[in-house]
């Protein structure tokens, strides 16, 4: 790397590459994110590349961190500035949904692929993505024993199994876009999840008014 | 290939290389299964595994196809001879999460896997996943219209939407189990679909019992 790039364009040019890896992975999966591809894709050297991240491996780490900060940015942060409790479930359902029939991500949902590709591959790598994925549903957990208390949710919820369910109709709705093409698997997700939550996943504002009555 | 190898002998070999081919690709994806993995996992030669299948695509077709037979095997054809409808549903349900819980093979669901890789990679083997989805979901569908008209799920029951979330629950289990290694996801799943169906999957005794009263 050329000493006369400042510290600044280092960054961009690392965000740069990380941003063309995530899309890129997204739809091939991270198994086949080599450093040469990406020098191709974005016409640079391989050493320029392998010198932002020394190997396959952290390319890899770097790109479920840099996929992990979409979602955050996509879902997590649009569920912010709610009441905690259901309002803010309804939030983060409402977002993620959104976030999937947007298809913000050309291949529908990173982690969801790269669940599939690394389930079987121990390692780093790997434990990034699962540890992600429980970092997530654990804040679901949270929010759904909130609302549990504030009697926004029957007392006898499970709360492990209404994530699980959750999950599943997530892992349908991009299942349906992605490999069916199948434009009103949408809606049907918002339909699902009214009924596990006991309201519609739009109806924020009225679950808020509701709840100031 | 030697003349003096029989047909029999030929075509057992070539069952013998897919069913290696499905159990490395429910792992690893069906990309990363090339020609000369297969033949090193086989001690064969190259040319001799070739010899079976002319193209890299033609030994992944294989492979979804022998896929689809164990999926037939162990999860279609077990919901055979039940009066159709919701017994065959309940059925055909309960014979799929027992598919996904015994871990029948060692990356889970083969065709979760093949969609989150192929979905964005035009061409064959999409269109064989796709379709062999396709059909299963056909027949869930037909199953459900028929419990519908004979009165044992509700007649504003919408049977894509109830298909949409059984393929959720489904993906949510495969997932649970891959990912994170959570044996309470198949107990989850069977609580899951009892709700969805009314009556719990396991209790096609009960249900054929009620049937005939």
């Amino acid at each position: 790397m050329s000493p006369r790039r400042s510290v600044a364009e280092a960054r961009q040019t690392r965000a740069d590459i990380l941003a063309r890896g995530v899309r890129l992975a997204s739809k091939e999966g991270l198994e086949g994110l080599t450093i040469g591809r990406l020098a191709t894709e974005l016409d640079m050297s391989k050493s320029g590349v392998l010198g932002h991240f020394g190997s396959k491996e952290e390319l890899q780490l770097a790109v479920v961190d840099a996929a992990a900060e979409i979602f955050t940015r996509e879902v997590a942060d649009k569920a912010r500035g709610f009441p905690p409790g259901l309002p803010t479930l309804l939030a983060m359902c409402k977002a993620w949904v959104s976030y999937l029939e947007r298809r913000v991500l050309p291949g529908g949902c990173f982690f969801t692929a790269a669940a599939a590709e690394f389930d079987d591959r121990p390692g780093r790598v790997r434990n990034a993505v699962a540890g992600l994925a429980t970092v997530w549903n654990r804040d679901l957990y949270r929010q759904t024993r909130t609302a549990m208390t504030d009697g926004d949710l029957p007392a006898d919820t499970d709360p492990d199994q209404l994530i699980f369910e959750i999950n599943g109709v997530m892992l349908s709705l991009n299942n349906a876009l992605q490999l069916h093409r199948d434009n009103t698997a949408p809606g049907r997700a918002r339909r699902a999840l009214g009924r596990l939550l006991g309201y519609p996943i739009t109806a924020l504002t009225l679950v808020l008014a509701l709840r100031t009555a």
